[in-house]
């Protein structure tokens, strides 16, 4: 059975130097608006921001991600950008997303991520705590 | 005698990919933050957003970028951008700006950007129409 | 039958603003180096730049784009990209990539984007004309 | 008396995201070409890395830059950066550069940037080494 978990909304503008010369924003720059809401959702909503990963000497590490492109963002934009946890591994979660342009609510981009969590200190992944997985679980 | 001109501000947030190797924003994206905040203030305060200088042959060209860091941005930062013109050239404008962290209104960066106004098609400076410098005395 | 198509290869260099808190290259510019050799391979290994697509109204639009990273890039890295179209839709490719650190030779990413040939004036994708497909048959 | 240091050139190129809706180079990248020739050319010329100055717990803090945009790189151009230090400060150095096209070696963009000498754990600026001193004095 496959849990559901809560979506959040970040809202993001597009910055002048994330245009492309067909004036869309450019492809490389979807993945940094995703990481830009989960950085904001980790601490107004999770409660836990990157900053307490760091400091208990862990970070969290993108293995894959996957775009689809669907519609461009323009200049002067804003934008949400929700999220959800799709599914727990055993040392990572796989995050979803959807972006949407706020003028019309069009969607402009979805996809997922896979984030493993890693000891900053050995470099490798591992099991996420009783805690930290608790935290998530909302 | 030297003008005063109105001051504009537009609140703006760090995004992740802006975070250098020490944890503060790279230099080089400030000036793109204050590129972000003239667009918004163009379409907001002056009432002539960069695509109606487009639809018309006309851009604006950067001749000359000044930037003082005083204190790094960082990570989940959200910060003012408070620009305004300093003086009228007759091709252009001198556009002074201060960025201050939002959390405590200290000083980040300052500095100034001398802009041209540029015909597309010839790819030169003109002097500014009247029209248009009139919306900018404000 | 599948096709098997040439592989080009592009050398890079990180620069310092792709670098994160982590000393890694951000995930965010992996997608960008592949187009920066794709680029370069257009315009010296397929013999047609993306300026002569853009003079024929034509552009490239990317609809997916799927990575996985596996070792990070640090500073002054130097890495190879190399790219190969893995198959032919009707109206776009699949190109492959692997991104390898040019040191040691090791694997750092790999994935694929999915690419659609579009008129500019309309906005939507077109049947890739004979000839074109002819210049990336190689 | 001002003495005279030497000039160290490096090559790069135009990635895509660097380029902006009128198909130039974005004028916040071109500080990040100089940052990447000075990493180079810290290294390859002056033979400390900045990975050597972080091993002894140093690190460079730009104070101020000064660029002016001259003429506009574009799309797959390569271009050298040229870079020299004009002077000394107590805490810092004063660099200098000029960045060409490589085509037609027409200039693109000159200008300075103040880089303080820091010390990373007190995060304040130090008076320069006489062992770092003259390495970079060549």
């Amino acid at each position: 059975m496959k849990n559901i978990h809560a979506k959040f909304t970040t809202i993001l503008q597009v910055r002048p130097d994330d245009i492309d010369m067909n004036k869309h924003v450019h492809s490389s720059r979807y993945l940094d608006y995703v990481l830009a809401a989960r950085f904001d959702q980790m601490e107004r909503c999770y409660k836990m921001p990157m900053q307490s990963f760091l400091d208990i000497g862990l970070s969290w590490y993108i293995k894959t991600s996957h775009i689809e492109f669907i519609r461009p963002l323009k200049i002067n934009d804003h934008f949400s950008v929700t999220t959800n946890i799709e599914s727990f591994y055993n040392k990572g979660v796989k995050i979803e997303f959807e972006i949407n342009r706020k003028e019309n609510n069009k969607i402009c981009s979805k996809g997922f991520m896979d984030c493993s969590l890693i000891d900053i200190n050995s470099g490798r992944s591992i099991t996420i705590p009783d805690d930290i997985k608790k935290l998530y679980e909302i």
